[in-house]
């Protein structure tokens, strides 16, 4: 942020009155430009035991899979936004969304809701954004192909999980360098 | 948004090309200015079955109680988030804290995460932004005088829980007019 979206004249860095950290604010107008996280909601759609995985079209990591996920837009809940995202990239239709997990990559100010789901269609295939679309048993992942820590750590956490069939709400916070911390 | 934050020239407000949705978009550096909702994290701080709530020293709704929650912060994981805010309101330091509902209040672009937790100190009391901070037993909460519907809504489900000693964790919306629909 360079100028301020008020009145545009340039912003400064600085702690303003009555803040505790630095912030954008603007001298002219007097009007504090806060910034914080965003929200990326996906989900893990399963049928038949299988978990869909995209293959992405798109940088950054252009070719390898993810989740179907994304930025949760204003006016729309998380769930919303995992079944948007889910059908956007997949043209996958779920229902019985499940919250499974919150992850915080706090060092890129990115939080991540992702549900479990039951996937209800079988015509999915790729939306814009996928090169392809796929389900894969979860003995038979591509783990040396997927596209974000964040998406490794979930689908190590479901993997687990389904030993047991009991699958608990967790908070994990992703570390840099591919490093995670619970 | 009136200005380019980037270039200080004026924005549109558009379809830029390869989106889905309106936008504010800056015709002149091409740079589209994404807005998305903001995350509140909050806790229930619960010491010897009884639950802290915050009276507002600041508008909206001074002089109203709450439960400590505030905007989550660049950098900071969202549990994180919930212990700084009980902190600044109310002095309260909390252990064991468990995610218990995620509230999307759409319509102001807000998710709210609410943790259950224990309080752990007895000298908590009011921070800069609180009045005065109370424990309350679950069958005296103060109804009449809650800042907002959402923590209404929270102190609702939890009392209902209480009764079950069961606290699944929900995904509620938060809806205009004072509805709630999960």
């Amino acid at each position: 942020m360079k100028y301020c979206s008020n009145c545009g004249a340039e912003v400064a860095w600085t702690i303003p009155e009555g803040e505790d950290r630095h912030r954008f604010f603007c001298e002219q107008c007097k009007v504090i430009h806060y910034t914080n996280p965003r929200v990326v909601a996906g989900a893990i759609p399963v049928q038949d035991g299988k978990i869909l995985l995209c293959r992405r079209a798109i940088e950054p990591r252009h070719g390898k899979w993810t989740l179907p996920a994304g930025y949760l837009e204003n006016g729309e809940s998380v769930e919303d936004c995992a079944r948007r995202e889910s059908l956007e990239e997949a043209c996958a239709i779920m229902d019985n969304l499940q919250p499974y997990s919150l992850l915080n990559i706090s060092y890129i100010n990115q939080v991540y809701m992702i549900y479990r789901a039951h996937l209800i269609n079988d015509d999915y295939r790729p939306g814009i954004e996928s090169l392809e679309v796929q389900l894969f048993s979860p003995n038979a992942l591509p783990w040396e192909d997927l596209a974000f820590p964040v998406i490794r750590k979930v689908l190590e956490m479901y993997c687990h999980d389904l030993r047991t069939e009991h699958f608990p709400f967790r908070e994990i916070n992703i570390l840099p360098g591919n490093k995670e911390a619970s």
